[in-house]
């Protein structure tokens, strides 16, 4: 029950949370539709894997026979934003690399891109005209996106005539991306909960209009997922993102033993002698830590007693090892993976045909109901 | 040349035209793609036919061999308006059936549904990521509609909290219609002018971001059309119209002969003597004679010249005579089609499949220009 939803990997704004190993209570043994969207975001770091792909890994492994599980890489929703065609072309197929290469199964979960199943697009287009355009104005995600992607420093610096429609509109098609396939869980950072919640609202909304005596579709359930922060290793004060210009902040999928040794020896800590988990006044150290104990499936805690009288040098190294351990099997997949086109094209093709079976039948009994029939 | 796009039938604002029977002259001889869009409103009524269904018939019937033309009952823009879904689902087919007994020829256009064609939603998605949404909020029909809706005075009486984001985002769909099959032509009526202006923009604006050296759209170019502006039997100080409580106010193409001559005998007129074409001071004797100048191809003087010693009563007579004349054969037609459920199914399947067929081609150039590839 872990996961990202529809969301750029590195936007995990939660605290720390030290929740990682754990998974929510399963409540009853219904058969559960579990749906969950990642952005092609080119090669993938460590905080996208640990804040947000491990959660999917571990979803897939503890599922119920019963289970449908379906994971899209959402291509419409990355050009919100603008992107270079070439660049996203690569991201896109990296990004089902790395899905596989980590262990996503095509086997036991739908895989597929989102612009590969134009039902998306159509089911958001008919719960736009039931979604009020001021509740979507309510949505803080709306110009922060453009905050982040301006380095503005507040909303308030963002000329609103700069935002362009999809970034209005974004959180309808992820109503639809979830709706199309009547999932009933939906795994969701707590950041995004304002999301799932304008999904919740579209399905009862339609519901209400069209469907009252037998709902067409299940309102979905919230499964939390752990939100780990994983932080910058050149400025603890921020997170681990792709968009630093500083290279040596980030862990690639695709840094080789000697990267990752390079960059967490150069890791900003601190003065303070002897090792704590402390991420309010220690957060160099503590993101150590984390990652250390994420890898490990420990907690930080227990981690920061083995190091307590030990120096930030050799925690370094350890943790450089423990995620060069934890990496190198995923690389050396991803690498095999990304130069076999033909694999990935199957797998997407595969994908595909299963997400617009499911979704097909949904959509047909939407048209039926709105009155397109 | 002539026809409607993307309209309600009614929504024709412009000032009476007296260029009922020409056609703009052809300046080259290029293949051209047409397209237009109609609404499913219901049955149909004869400031509908006059005003913009004549003008489809016209085109297709002067159209030349190498055009393409393309003629959508577009049901996305009918739910930006709140439907009751029975109705729709009849309207639709009546649309259909309405097309094709005045004479739109599925062996010489191509007639579809627009929600049977997903391309649509997937470039309107595309073309969202690149509209400012302040571009979108200058166009004055989003609030015109609900004004209309809701017999509003004007648009500052509308709470903007009411308004769905399909009637904010629907010239995009528009546009997406236009350009899914590269249209190079589109018959639009002179109050459609800034919907086929967003279209233009779009279509540069696209083809600057994404295809700067063979742009992938034409820019497509209006023809404007005789917006014939046919007026309400009872209050000539508004136009004919659905909605209008007063079913004699409106001659509907299922009127029997004995209701079209009633109602126009029962029509509001003046108590002026004689007969003369004086729109702006004789506003229910002009609408008489512009409709029968619109049936017989004649001018309105030419008509007025001939009644100018003569009454009312014989006017009205003779009004409703024309209007039957014109109306018996696609009244027999449309009975007899809007029965036959396997043809129309049979149409609509056959015109889907040319649709789609035409506007894959143009998605799949979209999508790899985009980046999805």
């Amino acid at each position: 029950m872990q996961g990202v939803m529809l969301t750029r990997l590195p936007r995990c704004l939660a605290r720390h949370s030290r929740r990682f190993a754990t998974a929510p209570a399963l409540k009853d043994d219904r058969p559960r539709t579990i749906f969950s969207g990642i952005q092609p975001t080119g090669i993938l770091h460590l905080g996208n894997y640990l804040g947000a792909l491990s959660n999917w890994v571990k979803l897939q492994n503890e599922a119920r026979p019963s289970d449908d599980i379906i994971f899209s890489i959402v291509g419409w929703h990355a050009i919100t934003l603008p992107q270079d065609p070439k660049q996203l072309s690569a991201a896109r197929k990296d990004m089902l690399a790395t899905l596989l290469a980590f262990g996503i199964d095509p086997k036991k979960a739908v895989v597929f891109f989102q612009e590969d199943n134009q039902c998306h697009t159509e089911l958001s287009w008919i719960l736009s005209c039931i979604t009020p355009v001021q509740r979507l104005r309510r949505m803080t995600t709306w110009k922060s996106k453009i905050v982040d992607k301006r380095n503005a420093n507040d909303e308030s610096e963002i000329d609103e005539s700069m935002l362009h429609a999809g970034l209005l509109t974004y959180p309808i098609l992820q109503a639809a991306d979830i709706l199309a396939y009547k999932a009933t869980h939906v795994p969701v950072g707590e950041d995004q909960t304002q999301h799932l919640e304008l999904t919740r609202e579209l399905a009862d909304s339609f519901n209400r209009k069209f469907s009252p005596k037998r709902r067409c579709f299940p309102i979905p359930t919230q499964l939390t997922t752990p939100c780990r922060r994983v932080l910058s290793l050149k400025d603890p004060s921020s997170k681990m993102s792709k968009s630093s210009p500083l290279v040596s902040s980030r862990i690639l999928l695709t840094d080789t033993t000697s990267d990752i040794l390079s960059k967490f020896k150069g890791a900003v800590t601190d003065s303070v002698q002897g090792i704590s988990y402390d991420p309010a006044n220690r957060p160099g150290a503590s993101n150590l830590l984390s990652i250390y104990a994420a890898c490990t499936g420990e907690e930080a805690e227990t981690v920061a007693a083995r190091y307590a009288n030990k120096g930030h040098a050799e925690l370094k190294v350890d943790v450089a090892d423990v995620v060069e351990n934890m990496l190198k099997g995923p690389r050396a997949e991803f690498e095999r993976l990304r130069n076999d086109h033909g694999y990935l094209a199957e797998v997407a093709k595969e994908g595909a045909e299963k997400a617009q079976e499911r979704s097909r039948k949904t959509l047909q009994e939407v048209r039926t109901l709105v009155g397109f029939c």
